[in-house]
């Protein structure tokens, strides 16, 4: 790492220890909060909440508010709360996704839906949702506010459209992307973007950070649809084929459709549409994807969206909180190198 | 009417032609917002959307919010806002309510779930509430975005622990009270608290208001009650028999109980938990309740929460909106009467 060097790029693997370590005080009054707000007298908000927690991800989004307010000298309390608001809109689209997929496990638990059933993730869900809104009000920014209620529409919107487009082997790609940026890319934008709003940086600043979350989020989702057919993923609990199995077309299944002959796209309309997906339909979906480098592709297209994360970044005044940002990026995309 | 009476009570039948001529201008905007925020690109949407428009109530919560803005002199646009905002979390509720209930038929129409299935409902209910949080936040008002945000929690909250209680004959009238205090008073109470919000009136008037939505929300789902027992109401869309079909335990079921023997309480608990509530089981159970006079009981509280309601609007400067808002007490009553 020179002087010279805006940003590290030259580690052998990339990795989240940055934002981990930088965000690690905040991230614990962020758990304090998200335990304090999960709870309720009545008992089954506080269980499923736990479950949840405790069988929960990384919270790369709420890292990722923390470090964006941290990247612009924040030093008020409000980032936490709102790092605690987008892992609530987080967790309640979780919820609400299991019931819609009717899934029974996610990374490798039990879902909440499988335990209490859909009725109680619906309406925890809700909860989750009222409580989220709640403490971005407390927080008293209305900037900061209209791009978090905007975020939590689009979402809903983008889940409405891809359970539209779900089994239909005519969705695009303009389609897809369409629906990954409103159903992940729009929570990541959001969360990124509250970082400079509530420090006070200046417009240039919330544009350059919500292309960074956005396009951060879009090459997320493209790792992410590229885990789900390659066995090596198997360590981030991801099951492979789960997609294939659920009928959600993803990019590289477009790309596999639309560069088959007629037999291939026989295949995949019998597998999508129909649900004619077992074992060995998704060996030779994991073939046709291969034989067309539809992986491959979806990976460069990762890599490119990531590239343009790294570079919205590199606009932000040089600091710990920028480098750790700009290795998030790294880490996602590693997962697929 | 005389000019001493400070609020006509003299009519032989309460209507709410009052509220609806003086809404008639605003209500119009409102379902012009309604509409137009419950567009989308995503076809599946509007097309929900108007389903539950044209199968819609009264739209007594929005009109609510007008008449209460209107009261205080109110004279901006954003009372519109609010009032669509209302709506939308309202219809959000009945969207996932029907998922939690199985409900097949609301008011005589088939449900969204249904006709769409229930992933649609579960998420075009979500974008409808984050459709509702960006009209509030457009009006700018951090007071009201607390109110409408905590009702929106607090519901969710209700609904919950009214699924916990469900088809449980030691649910007491302390826990039913607080269910309905929290799944329909409290979106009642902020519909109407932020009429005077808005407008700048003092706080006592805000408190004034609150108090006279909860209880013109606890006499309504009061009265609702009755009306599921009670044949006369069929005019109204609603089924006689609902609550008991699906094991709801409400007021008058937790009276008779109370003052049942025990081959009665037998006979509750075999029909709310174990499910056993054929036509046969519901005439005896509206036999029950008539003997102990569980209804009658039920409208009494009724009437008391309305006189509550029409004893806080008397603390409004005269105006139509104040005679129309105590108005629509009595009709809600004047349903059992």
């Amino acid at each position: 790492m020179s002087a010279a060097t805006p940003l590290a790029q030259d580690r052998r693997r990339a990795s989240i220890e940055g934002i981990v370590g930088l965000t690690r005080p905040d991230m614990e009054r962020v758990n304090a909060l998200i335990l304090s707000m999960a709870g309720s007298n009545v008992e089954l908000i506080p269980r499923i909440a736990e479950h949840l927690i405790s069988s929960g991800g990384k919270r790369l989004r709420p890292m990722l508010t923390i470090a964006s307010a941290l990247a612009f000298g924040y030093e008020g309390g409000n980032h936490v709360k709102l790092a605690a608001s987008v892992e609530f809109l987080h967790t309640a689209t979780l919820l609400h996704d299991d019931v819609v997929d009717e899934s029974d496990l996610r990374r490798g638990t039990e879902t909440a839906r499988t335990i209490w059933g859909n009725q109680a993730s619906v309406l925890v869900g809700d909860y989750l949702l009222g409580q989220a809104f709640k403490m971005m009000v407390e927080v008293g920014s209305m900037r900061a506010l209209a791009i978090l209620s905007n975020a939590s529409a689009v979402i809903a919107e983008g889940e409405v459209w891809q359970l539209s487009a779900a089994k239909h082997m005519t969705t695009s790609e303009a389609d897809y992307l369409a629906v990954i940026d409103a159903k992940t890319a729009a929570l990541f934008a959001a969360a990124t973007e509250v970082g400079p709003v509530i420090a006070g940086a200046d417009e240039a600043m919330q544009v350059a950070m919500r292309r960074y979350g956005r396009d951060l989020g879009l090459a997320f989702q493209l790792v992410d649809d590229v885990l789900d057919y390659d066995g090596s993923a198997q360590a981030l609990g991801k099951n492979v084929g789960d997609d294939f199995r659920e009928g959600k077309i993803t990019l590289p299944v477009i790309l596999a459709f639309a560069r088959g002959d007629e037999g291939e796209r026989a295949f995949w309309r019998r597998a999508m549409e129909e649900g004619r997906n077992d074992d060995a339909a998704l060996e030779e979906a994991a073939a046709l994807l291969r034989r067309h480098g539809a992986l491959e592709e979806t990976k460069a297209r990762a890599r490119g969206y990531g590239a343009s994360a790294r570079e919205a970044v590199e606009s932000l005044p040089p600091s710990p909180a920028r480098q750790a940002l700009a290795d998030v990026v790294d880490f996602c995309i590693d997962r697929i190198v």
